[in-house]
């Protein structure tokens, strides 16, 4: 996912808890995968709730785009989620569908 | 920008403090919008503090997908930004597009 997108940095599989069940990422600057797992997580656990509260129905999936960087965030089973951070100017719709794929693919086999 | 995409619900633009300073809503099933800016100030907060840390740079655009709606958050200033709530099967990539260059001419009008 993170080689088959121009401009992909890291891709994690993660728990709301803040644990990183896996990653992968590339190049040598990437930020602290660790330090976006925990940052990452409240924030996931803190829409789903909103969602909850204004009733739009289940988090699907949430897009950040900043200055440098678009992350990409689906929501897998009641406790995980995967995360894929690309560069701004990077292949980004196609990195998003790659997130969708592979998270899709990941579940199949987990069940 | 609501009327503009068709499956448009609602749209605001509201501070960081979750006051709203101007809304429009469509229909009458919309969720609570008072509600709404209350919620996702602290999460648009959130995530801009959250980038800080990993540092990637400002925070411009944020979307949630969720079962039955699409949420495009847009940054304007330092302590404003805008909001627009969509139906999930609604002309989603135009209510984005709108969002942009509405947000866009009201940073003008009041610079």
């Amino acid at each position: 996912m993170v080689t088959g997108a121009d401009g992909g940095l890291a891709a994690l599989v993660m728990g709301y808890d803040g644990v990183s069940l896996g990653e992968y990422c590339v190049g040598p600057n990437i930020a602290d995968l660790q330090l976006i797992s925990i940052e990452y997580a409240p924030i996931v656990r803190e829409i789903r709730r909103t969602l909850e509260i204004i009733q739009r129905g289940e988090l699907e999936e949430v897009t950040v785009t900043s200055g440098n960087s678009a992350v990409f965030i689906k929501t897998m089973t009641d406790n995980l989620f995967s995360i894929l951070i690309m560069k701004r100017d990077g292949a980004i719709g196609r990195g998003r569908y790659l997130l969708k794929l592979k998270t899709y693919e990941l579940l199949r086999e987990l069940s």
